[in-house]
């Protein structure tokens, strides 16, 4: 009838918060095989920030690549076998990085609990046990992945969630001190995904006065980071960056993401696009669906000089541009949300195809 | 360092809502003595909105008055020996009312599992044991009650909350159309209730970036209510009031209420004021301290032909105004968020006691 949406256990934010990481988790480190596996960025491997995370001598740290590719089936599956098979079950896995490794650190959690491969999972309430304890900490904000109930994995078939209310972390960490060393083309496009998906909820037929409130506040706060007098990197902008995707993820409690999202899957499924630029690729052209969205974007873009392709269709082939329409054609729910219940009557392959064709 | 806050566990928010209700405990039927506690406001004893209330053979339904004064200690030690004697530990205690039902359900989950009286446990993490399962279904809106991690208690000696993350909600149902019924006086002065704690968290010293969006889009919210040109009572507006209160009451996570709710505290503590309207008892004569809050605030009063009392304390003698200055100065975490870490240096008794003397 009603989504009846399982937040976050506890949340801290606040500039400096990460140093409390070591109190939270010590009275979870009775649990299990009493260690804790941490799954970080590997953009800090050999960077002096390592040596500020509370390792225990028992602890495991994993530097996972998460430049080339988003997080995929096969790369959770040997993640949970290698933990499983050198240590045991542990306390509990935390994830520091952005939205890729927030994504891998929920899917881990439920993969050493549920057996066989993540592909028997992707889909809506397919896990059969909780995971073990998770906590999340980000070190760029927009992807909203610190909220939600679903760890996006690309497998050999689709690229689609495991979600259900066991996915959602039990902590959250949010220390805006942590995204300030993100690259500006970076902190732009991920925040760029809060502004798309707040824009996609609101114009979409699931939004309701609770996505509203959450999405407008949330637009409200990528304005003044990316637009307004003051936007731009500073040390205030981050500490609203990081609400903003907070916000933006709790819209999506209720709404969903539509059009651009679909495409954007695509892109990554077939072409490898990171999830944030290829949403960034394909928005820019999608003005007659989102007129006000896609307006406000380009003057952003105008704002911080970004260079976003274009003509890109001209170099992929026919059956490039069908294997990613038959992906973002696999994500009923972003076309009901966009297009409303009859979807069908105005979403085929061929409508697909042709708004890749834009890019 | 910063407040590690924790959330209501689940929420649902949307008209019908309550039809859910069944569904959403069927599961917790299992625990304890497998059976439920639901506690209603009085106001509905006798009305057709009982008979929509699942109860099963085993449950147990309890009328509370909450008309007369704030939820009291003697009441919770009552209620929660009345329940463990008659049936022993249900499987939990569902809350159907505005605040002061929300705050008695509360306290009461936590009394059934920690001995003694709760007049023991006023105060921050004093409870020692997690209470069992409860659930909030708010039929007024305004004081945030739903997802506050504190149950404001009047005992003998004080007014204050037991306030722990074990008071949280597990589960909360927003159903906007529950909140239609509510009286025009209750459902200004609740709504007021948010307003006036936004103003507060606003224009205080603990004031953040998370705060501040979460209060700026519950003042935004409340202006569409009480204040702009689709102002009044409807259906949209109960929607927008319902998360209005709910986004209000977040802005607390880590704002503070200040002056007024000090003085609010004394009234209701000892002139048995409710909560709602102690507050716009006394926030009308604070317009020194806040300003624009109470110049809107007034413009509110106006457009909704409120009449808010005066010269109240022409009748006070100097023993009550003293009484109530001295449940006020008890308060310090609420001068500290009005005035800075030195409040001492602007508030002590001879300061409450002229306050008071404006009312």
């Amino acid at each position: 009838m009603h989504k009846n949406f399982k937040n976050i256990d506890k949340v801290v934010f606040g500039r400096g918060s990460f140093a409390m990481l070591d109190e939270i988790i010590a009275p979870i480190r009775k649990e299990n095989n009493k260690y804790f596996v941490f799954v970080v960025d590997n953009y800090f491997k050999g960077k002096d920030f390592v040596s500020r995370i509370p390792l225990k001598p028992e602890d495991v740290i994993l530097f996972e690549d998460v430049d080339t590719h988003e997080p995929t089936t096969e790369q959770i599956d040997n993640l949970r076998d290698k933990i499983l098979s050198e240590k045991g079950l542990p306390s509990g896995v935390i994830g520091i990085g952005g939205g890729s490794i927030m994504d891998i650190a929920k899917a881990v959690s439920l993969m050493l609990t549920n057996e066989g491969s993540s592909t028997l999972y992707q889909g809506l309430n397919l896990i059969k046990k909780p995971g073990v304890y998770h906590l999340g900490i980000p070190t760029i904000s927009g992807t909203g992945a610190e909220c939600s109930s679903t760890a996006v994995l690309t497998g050999p078939i689709k690229k689609l969630g495991l979600k259900c209310e066991w996915t959602v972390f039990n902590q959250v960490i949010l220390d805006p001190e942590l995204i300030a060393s993100v690259s500006d083309e970076w902190w732009f496009n991920t925040g760029m995904d809060t502004y798309i998906h707040c824009i996609e909820s609101e114009n979409g037929t699931l939004n309701n006065t609770f996505s509203h409130a959450y999405a407008e506040q949330a637009l409200s706060l990528c304005r003044d980071v990316f637009l307004n007098e003051r936007s731009g990197r500073s040390a205030e902008n981050d500490d609203k960056l990081m609400v903003a995707s907070l916000m933006g993820g709790l819209s999506l409690s209720y709404s969903e993401v539509g059009v651009c999202h679909a495409l954007s899957y695509g892109l990554s499924k077939i072409l490898d696009y990171r999830h944030c630029y290829a949403n960034c690729v394909a928005f820019q052209h999608l003005d007659d669906i989102y007129t006000k969205g896609v307006k406000e974007f380009k003057q952003m873009i105008e704002k911080h000089k970004i260079q976003l392709p274009k003509n890109l269709s001209e170099d992929w082939s026919d059956e490039t541009i069908t294997k990613m329409a038959e992906v973002a054609y696999k994500l009923p729910h972003m076309c009901h949300q966009a297009f409303g219940e009859n979807w069908k009557n105005t979403v085929n392959l061929e409508y697909i195809k042709a708004l890749y064709k834009r890019l």
